[in-house]
């Protein structure tokens, strides 16, 4: 049977719907969602919700000439079905096929590749100024939680200035984050809502101008708040809005995982659905007997200490459910800090904790944690503040791609002087390294992965006590130096025997810290092996390789015996992480190749010297 | 004569003072201000400004217990006064004195050594957070310029839900940036301040609450405006505050400058003002004949460009000044935007205007952008948008300090893909490089230091057309190579002629590219001597050295001949520029000894493999 949503190849042909084809549309896509997020993973609730809001913003705008900006854009599934990419959509996420966000190369309809929060409103606002000789919209459309963002903030500051700019924000307000939206916005839209049940409904015409009080102190119209629901009265507004030609901030609520039960019931556990397990994609399958994600023994830990130490307290900026650390809260509701999507605030805040003595850990994703690299800098780095800082999602994180994975916090944190970087290799070295963190009362970054950790029972055996700037030796083999850390460190040693059965042998590292950098070990392994490796799942510009480098060449040291294997100067995209680390050469099959490519060259170099010498004489 | 403040040992000593005594301490603290600044150098307008306010807080708050964080804190001078430094105050801002900032090595009651806007409220609500059970306070000073920082709005968001926590944050209202504040919070601030003029003045109960409509949103209580020069009302409403034990916003009305005829009609202008000349500070002193900064080399190179070229625009935030704009401004008022204090948001609306195919400059100060790296991830790196960064202060800026130094830019930036990296060496190629960026249409950034460009008489011939990822050899010699950038290229070659003097022959390249790298230059020079050194104004963790060695080790190339030179993983301190360019060894002279001293080991080592070989045999 065909459907309506069948009838369209583009926004185009969106004009010629009657009404009811629209509605009819809308559980067309609905529909859709719930056919393929189950088998493919995805963002759930936050597509379902914004499906007739996205359905009205293409009728009555044309985006082929006005942009349009969706914040974070995890909410595009509506949106790439109506720009032509409905039957992509069955492929969405996985490698090759769609990304679960707007990306620029797919379709003309997409402004950006984005997936950090908070910069539509800017990004809108330039867009809008940029056109305005073209009379051209910018459109953004920001949720209730993104917009906590400080950029988000920012922008309407300076937005608030430019009223006569074409500029769209629609507040996308379903009272929720990934968790709960946290903060004092969120209640300030909820008080709104409130107030504009008792005086009726708006229209675009800005009747609710006494409403939204934090928009119209900054100077914006503020229209709103209308049903994000209906199609109807939606693309009514809209067009008024778009009639009126100039800066407004509709208020639209919504209901996140709208139409589908369950979603709309648990709206935190539907907000994204992991995909259909996908066999050899060990690396993400958390339930391969025994194995647990880093993720939550990172919380376990942190609750183990807490019961003993009463100063530990511990901050995250949205992510309580992704970085594990609700349960934390749940035990110590008094210590645990949510400071919804503001990792800058989140960063200086925790120093100002810090600073009174308290022992805090900062729980933030790698690839988020560079929202705050400002206050890393000066809170944390310059004022050599103790605060531990819990990297989560170091490295490829498989279907979210280039906007998720971390893969540069090696190189940012490491600019900065005095802040300590250590990496586990396991489950009872992340336990470790969180406790001497503390212990240690010095700023520190921990890297882990999103990955399961190697079940306990398979743990290599402790060969060196952890201590502070000293690596740990799991491998002797004169042949070549393996110098792993965190991730690559259990790859680096099955390389090793793999090698090994080669008749190649292998030293292997495990570097624990990449600063304080085990100095003693570096030069060591230089003077006793013709080939020292650095293998790290990071970009090689900036990482362990270039720490190691650094340090040899400050010194003095062979420093050509030295290779670099790691991330390219490159984004990594989207695929399982399995899948990925694959095409980056960081499997143990792959680091086998390169290694004894490498080794080969060498001889084959070493052969050729030997005759040009021979050749001199 | 003894003043009121030679009696001030400490804020204990303001406990016992009459209020006449108390108006006598302002006095004597603005007589100290306006003697010690036309010396030393400093900020002016911002301290004469809060010398009321000072002295009220240090009188009602015991900062040994309740911590005071002064936002920026450009306008600590009369805390330092009233906090034992007042003798030390002679020296401030100069090698060894006490530095322009808050600095806690110098005293207990300075939290923070900062610079970097917005970031008081957060660190005060954690401190008062992390003091709950010790009934201590945390109190923010911020700017009306300030507090449209991200991370204050943030944090002003986080803290409207915590009600009961002993935070005071005092707005200092003085309707000033370094140039006059921009925006609309500012606007709102304004419109504040008039309503209140109709309804009288404000009383430490709240009296106002109906005012202050931004605040009152997000569920602070608001107080103000109160006049911040009355110091007996100020002491009133203060103690008011404390006594109620909740979080409370106050805002305060300043004049910049209060208290000197000059200064307060000229803000601006007086915000900060110059040192005395110091004889040998030559880095800095632009008026040597024929000298001029490259900032305002950059100006006229932007000027020049934008009559030509209508689609040319350019971004400031909050620094229409320090980066030139204000020139620019003037002639082209519709192409140039002030973001205020808001640099993510600049570098995001820099995106979406080069999106529509405007040109696009970001002009943001090196250690600034750092507050933008997100952005510059997302909205420029990962987008391939082509926004030129125009990065002034890079390096070692001199009487400002750590917080001002732009010693990480190159690695923050190399670290993400695709920013394409130039410094030039002279004015000349400042203009052809900004030029270049612009036609290439990439993601460009241009770093150049708070100095005089050489002056164009002296400039050094051209040797080679500016290429895109080209470098350029300015000199030829066997025994060594030198590759420098920006401004270190004509100490560089100084250094040379000075070892040619000794018998020494150096190659000296231009790189002009950190990235692309010109690779055939580093392979050709490493090929063709014993030692190659980097010379950068930039800490080596990850700057033009480590991308040498990458480059060298990726490629197998003899990376064991490269030395780099340039800062070290540690903050450098204030002092005049030219001071702390010999401290970290990066002048002419010293990087002559440096070198030499490289050779002589070099010579030692191959001396001893010899006799060592020998003995072998």
């Amino acid at each position: 049977m065909t459907t309506v949503l069948d009838r369209i190849d583009g926004p185009d042909d969106l004009g010629g719907l009657s009404g009811d084809e629209l509605l009819q549309l809308a559980d067309d896509i609905r529909d859709r969602i719930v056919e393929v997020m189950p088998r493919n993973g995805g963002h759930f609730g936050s597509s379902l919700g914004v499906v007739e809001l996205t359905i009205a913003l293409h009728r009555v705008f044309d985006f082929a000439v006005d942009r349009l900006t969706l914040d974070v854009s995890h909410q595009c599934y509506p949106h790439k079905m109506l720009t032509g990419r409905n039957e992509a959509y069955n492929h969405i996420r996985t490698k090759g096929g769609p990304a679960g966000y707007t990306r620029p190369s797919e379709s003309r309809y997409d402004s950006f590749l984005w997936a950090h929060a908070g910069t539509s409103i800017s990004t809108a606002l330039g867009m809008a100024r940029g056109m305005r000789d073209k009379d051209g919209w910018g459109v953004a459309v920001i949720g209730d939680s993104s917009i906590n963002s400080g950029v988000a903030l920012e922008a309407l500051v300076h937005a608030g200035v430019m009223p006569d700019e074409k500029l769209l924000i629609i507040l996308n307000d379903n009272n929720m984050s990934i968790a709960p939206t946290v903060g004092a916005l969120s209640r300030h839209f909820q008080e709104t809502c409130e107030a504009a049940e008792e005086c009726g409904p708006a229209d675009g015409e800005g009747a609710n101008d006494h409403l939204g009080g934090f928009f119209t102190s900054l100077g914006h119209r503020y229209v709103g708040p209308v049903d994000g629901h209906n199609i109807e009265s939606l693309i009514e507004v809209l067009s008024q809005v778009r009639e009126g030609g100039r800066s407004t901030v509709l208020h639209v609520q919504t209901v996140k995982g709208r139409g589908h039960i369950e979603a709309e019931k648990d709206q935190w556990k539907w907000h994204a659905v992991g995909g259909a397990k996908k066999p050899g994609d060990e690396a993400v399958d958390f339930e391969r007997v025994g194995q647990t994600p880093y993720t939550d023994l990172f919380v376990q830990a942190m609750i183990r200490r807490a019961r003993i130490d009463p100063d530990l307290e511990t901050i995250t900026a949205a992510m309580p459910c992704g970085t594990g650390l609700r349960h934390f809260a749940a035990e110590f509701p008094d210590r645990c800090y949510d400071t919804g999507i503001a990792e800058s605030h989140a960063i200086a805040f925790a120093a100002g904790l810090a600073h009174t003595g308290k022992n805090v850990v900062a729980a933030i994703y790698s690839t988020f944690l560079q929202r705050a690299y400002d206050q890393l800098f000066q809170e944390i780095s310059l004022n050599q503040n103790p605060v531990v800082l819990a990297m989560d999602r170091a490295g490829i994180v498989g279907p979210d791609g280039a906007t998720h994975n971390g893969c540069f916090d090696i190189a940012y944190v490491r600019s900065l002087p005095h802040i300590a970087i250590m990496a586990p290799r396991d489950g009872s070295e992340l336990d470790d390294m969180l406790n001497m963190a503390l212990d240690e009362k010095k700023p520190t970054a921990i890297r882990y992965p999103r990955a399961a950790a190697p079940a306990p029972d398979r743990e290599y055996t402790r060969e060196t006590p952890l201590a502070w700037g000293r690596s740990e030796t799991l491998r002797h083999g004169a042949d070549v130096a393996l110098i792993a850390y965190g991730s690559m460190v259990y790859p680096a040693m099955e390389a090793a025997e793999t090698m090994s059965g080669l008749g190649i042998e292998a030293t292997v590292v495990n570097a624990r810290f990449v600063r304080p950098l085990d100095r003693d070990m570096l030069h060591k392994v230089l003077e006793e092996h013709p080939l020292v490796c650095t293998i790290e799942e990071h970009t090689t510009n900036g990482g362990l390789g270039a720490a190691c480098l650094e340090e040899a060449a400050l010194s003095r040291r062979a420093t050509d015996k030295l290779f670099p294997i790691g991330l390219p100067d490159a984004f990594v995209e989207h695929g399982t992480r399995t899948e990925m680390l694959e095409e980056m050469g960081l499997t143990p099959r792959c680091l086998v190749q390169t290694i004894t490519h490498q080794l080969s060259e060498m001889a084959k170099r070493s052969q050729s010297e030997f005759i040009s010498e021979a050749d001199t004489y």
